[in-house]
């Protein structure tokens, strides 16, 4: 099992661990109870991960008071489930010396979370995150939050775990439209960071297709190191963490204007080739950098072109109401290399004129 | 107008400033424009506030948009109040560069305070205290919190405010009754950190009761750098800032056990009494001690012995399910002498036996 550690300047704790594992559920309990004795905990998951066997595969045989998120997905992620898994707390007679602990993907991991930071003022939450997005980017970064009937995340904190556990064997069980979406953050990852990371997924997608443990494994470090790099620089996001934003600013437009048919991963395919093509209005290119982006999303299976029916003029209007807009117009994030970030002036999102935007949304 | 840093290690912002004065409010908005030039403000006040002519004396004729906690009071103190504010935060188009200000007593900048904590994973709070409670407690510190129907600040967070502007002239049309139990958080302030607070308090007690803005404005004074000191010592209530707990564990089960009748002061001052009753047992008494503490609670009017219907039995039942509680039994915050907290191996809430406590209630 790998491990590594993450320090967050601001936080009260300072760091938190990531252990990395393949086939690691089934004890990973004990491991939990060594780590946090002094916590009683509450497990917080989904009812995908019960039918998948994951909730008895990490409590065994073991009566730890849990909630089950129904629906799985989107819709359970809203303020009145972050009411129920508190009230079902108190129920259990649990106090300040509690550990949440969260088992699922992405949606699992924003409501847990957020439920754990506002719990008599705040009790850690660890991570156990079974998706290629969570293990990838969510679990790592302490953005908790549950949506409102206006806008994604309206009720939320800055809440970083205690540690993550990442198991990669949970991915086998995922769905395989999901598994190929969430691959798009570590593509992400390794355009942003690493060019050495970027070779590694092009050599290996097959591998990471196929779910090959040891090549998952790998590309966990690899996701881990980056985003918790990042992180550290900046844990509230003021400036440097935008990077992570990479591709997300079309990304979410192309989300929300498909009435979010396209998965966030998907959507953010585009947007990556998006930002490409803007960084070659912008002389940021490199010869055949696009095409090679172009390729693994293809191999990846997925989109890297606009869906027929969404119209460019509601993008441009989607990107103006964009949560990072400044004077109604968001800055976007590009690089000039494989691995390296434009940073202008300091930002690490830029901006760039809007015909130019609508001149690529042409093209894409 | 007197002015005081708070600093808090933890926090992202790093310190804070108190504001003191008499007849500020009227000036004030253009003093929060100035600090705070570059948000889009947002207040939060109940229905008590306006009907006193405070909500128009801060904003004059500017349109600012406000929620208005209706009813005032504790009944509102609860998620759904919470969830409106962040909805009305939301549509009137606000983001994460606004500022949410407080303006009213305790229930308004807990409430306020928390949706602040949690909108778009929080966005600052300013807090413009207008009772003696909120002015010598609950606006320093950042403690913020909701009920649940299970039990107090089930929700909440530690959420330090940006800037805490006090105005004494708003404690002129407070409630007789509240401005007199608010009194005592200011005795207890005396008792646990300043000597010479509790003479100027003994001293001025008159001139308290009769409002002089002079007087209450040092007794701001003095509050605020008392609550200051410990909060920045310990913001998250690890250990030190227990001390602000004296009179809290037998007041919290004499404020439940009478269904809520007392006032939180009032039943701080009866748990002040006890406190000093076990003083009495445990050898940390000094002569005449807990008799010029009775005189100044029978001069401020507020109760120093047990309320004929309570049972000693209930009370015991309620301490040993203080959310404090180490092994189902509180502990207990005392002093040694006026001004000086009793710590016992670094502890500042000790061990006291349960005999011992059911032997002081009976004398209570």
């Amino acid at each position: 099992m790998n491990e590594l550690e993450v320090k967050i300047p601001a936080a009260e704790a300072g760091s938190y661990r990531i252990c990395i594992g393949n086939r690691i559920l089934d004890s990973l309990w004990k491991r939990i109870e060594a780590d946090f004795s002094r916590s009683n905990k509450f497990v917080v998951t989904d009812e995908n991960l019960v039918s998948e066997g994951h909730l008895v595969a990490l409590l065994g045989q073991r009566n730890v008071p849990s909630f089950v998120i129904t629906p799985a997905g989107e819709t359970s992620k809203n303020i009145d489930t972050a009411v129920s898994i508190i009230e079902a707390m108190e129920k259990a007679y649990l106090g300040r010396d509690s550990l949440v602990v969260a088992l699922g993907g992405g949606t699992v991991g924003d409501i847990a979370g957020f439920a754990a930071s506002i719990f008599k003022r705040g009790v850690p939450v660890v991570h156990i995150p079974t998706t290629t997005v969570a293990q990838a980017d969510s679990s790592i970064g302490g953005k908790t939050g549950v949506d409102s009937s206006i806008s994604k995340n309206a009720f939320g904190a800055f809440w970083h775990p205690a540690a993550v556990y990442i198991d990669v064997a949970t991915l086998t069980t995922l769905d395989d439209r999901q598994f190929r979406a969430g691959l798009v953050e570590s593509v992400k990852h390794a355009l942003i960071a690493d060019n050495e990371y970027f070779d590694f997924l092009e050599s290996n997608i097959e591998a990471v297709l196929a779910r090959k443990a040891d090549v998952l494994e790998r590309m966990a470090d690899y996701n881990c190191k980056i985003k918790a790099s990042v992180v550290e620089a900046d844990p509230t996001e003021k400036n440097q963490r935008r990077m992570l934003n990479y591709g997300h600013t079309v990304g979410h437009a192309v989300e929300a204007a498909g009435g979010f048919e396209l998965l966030h991963g998907e959507a953010v395919a585009i947007g990556i080739i998006a930002a490409g093509l803007i960084e070659n209005e912008m002389d940021l290119s490199e010869p055949g950098r696009l095409d090679r982006v172009r390729k693994i999303f293809e191999k990846i299976g997925v989109p890297i072109t606009l869906p027929a029916n969404l119209a460019e003029d509601n993008l441009i209007d989607l990107m103006k109401r964009d949560k990072k807009a400044v004077n109604k117009w968001p800055r976007f994030v590009l690089i000039k290399e494989i691995g390296r970030v434009y940073c202008r002036d300091g930002q690490w999102a830029v901006e760039v004129e809007q015909d130019v935007v609508e001149k690529i949304l042409g093209k894409l």
